[in-house]
């Protein structure tokens, strides 16, 4: 593996790959890694000949009351988890690297516009804002065949498959499953945060969803009902959880669901645990022979 | 030259070219070609080892009430002089290409933020909004070495500067000197909208640019003296102008300048001729051993 900092050197290794016939395939990160950032290795590596992967804490997805202080680093242990996981070139670049002159300095922004008016958006204003102009400058930099993001952070992923798509970027956006510990809790450089007694509580938001999978399962389909159940047993089951939101919006736009489901849905939800907040989330599709969830 | 309207068949060429270490120069236009259109291509020729020019309408550039549907368009004509430039791709995209699923269907887009506050930006409300989502798209598609954009469109050429620098594009943004009628008149794909009459008049836009060249040059430095004395001088001397705005701004935050220049500035205007509107600038900037115009 290869450790760079500077962007000429990382197009350059990338174009000199491409001119091999060599496809790239690209994981961005903000660190700490885990097993469900690895997966995304694994699944590049199987879908390409080359893996970049990033790691940079974005501050411009921070807002000024969030934890971009106490994000949790460990360069020495990610760097080794990324050789052994296989990946080619480790792009760890400084702030100043990706925000010349400083993230204030920075006037032409990528806007996700009303698909993150809801869900994590409006509980993190500009959080969307600061992520798909960090992956714009960073698939500029890396320019990847194909880019992994994880289905943990759902919004998220759907959002930078729709930028894609709508900035016409040369790169094939793959939403890879949410990895899990045993009882369930999607894993999280978060996680860390979490007291003996938040983290038993925590899996409170994977049951909520296994909850509404089983109710969409037999035949319920009306997104309020789901929600106030989610929260019901949220609520009665995990006494220190503080719920930010629990949402049913439709896949594509992202716009929260009035009445029955009768598209393709993500059942998503926010709860903080003392002061850390975490994320989960289903994925409901409709298929000729029934529903698919994710 | 070869003339393609697929993005892939456009990569391809491209790509292939950029492993044989051949540079791309890019010229993106709205077509009905003129001299100022061919004199960025020719600089384009000079700079690089292959030259691709664009053609496209962007429709989410023009507001509801403007004139989409009357620019003006010869894509015969446009052919000729492409070819005869020296243009060896010619991408003249659909709608359909540019706006999957059309236009309105768009959701991501690339925000210019301040820059797009005052001037043309003010008088065109999410003119600029298209114009640099736009460019994203085809810096996407064309992926070129060097993009060049002509002086007349002043405003925004210096924010497709600014969005390459803040979206980290792999582009070198080269802005070209604006080309004249031989009585200052800058080329513009509009001038054939205009009355005799009209054209006649219309050459106050260059003369009181060309008055706060002189001014500046004998020291004044006020932005809102400059401003009226540009004023007064359209009023006096083109009866059938209407100004849309005369604005002296700062070239780096294109912000309109109260009191003294004391940076770089950008003076501008924008005039009615009838339904035409045409606009013109220049550009000031404070070098060691004086002012420098363009």
């Amino acid at each position: 593996m290869r450790e760079v900092d500077r962007v000429s050197a990382l197009r350059d290794t990338v174009q000199r790959w491409r001119c091999e016939s060599q496809s790239i395939g690209f994981v961005a990160t903000m660190g700490y890694l885990h097993a469900g950032h690895l997966s995304l290795v694994e699944r590049a590596r199987s879908e390409n000949d080359r893996v970049v992967m990033s790691i940079f804490v974005n501050p411009t997805q921070f807002g000024p009351a969030e934890d971009l202080e106490r994000y949790p680093r460990d360069l020495e242990r990610d760097r080794r988890l990324a050789e052994q996981s296989g990946v080619d070139i480790l792009f760890a670049p400084t702030v100043e690297t990706m925000y010349p002159g400083g993230a204030e300095s920075q006037q032409v922004w990528v806007d996700p516009g009303p698909l993150a008016a809801h869900m994590c958006g409006a509980s993190r204003p500009g959080h969307f804002r600061g992520v798909v102009t960090v992956v714009s400058k960073l698939f500029h930099m890396v320019q990847p065949d194909r880019a992994y993001f994880g289905q943990k952070d759902g919004q998220q992923a759907l959002i930078i498959t729709r930028m894609a798509r709508d900035l016409s970027f040369p790169v094939d956006v793959r939403i890879a499953p949410t990895v899990r510990e045993p009882d369930g809790l999607a894993l999280s450089s978060r996680n860390v945060f979490l007291s003996p007694d938040e983290r038993a509580e925590a899996v409170v938001l994977s049951r909520s969803l296994q909850l509404t999978r089983e109710a969409m399962s037999v035949g319920e389909r009306d997104a309020h009902h789901l929600e106030t159940m989610m929260r019901a047993f949220i609520t009665e089951t995990a006494p220190s959880a503080r719920i930010d939101y629990v949402t049913v919006a439709d896949l594509d736009s992202l716009q929260p669901i009035d009445g029955d489901i009768v598209g393709d849905a993500l059942v998503a939800l926010a709860v903080f645990f003392g002061s850390t907040r975490l994320i989960d989330n289903l994925m409901v599709r409709r298929l000729e022979d029934g529903l698919r969830f994710s």
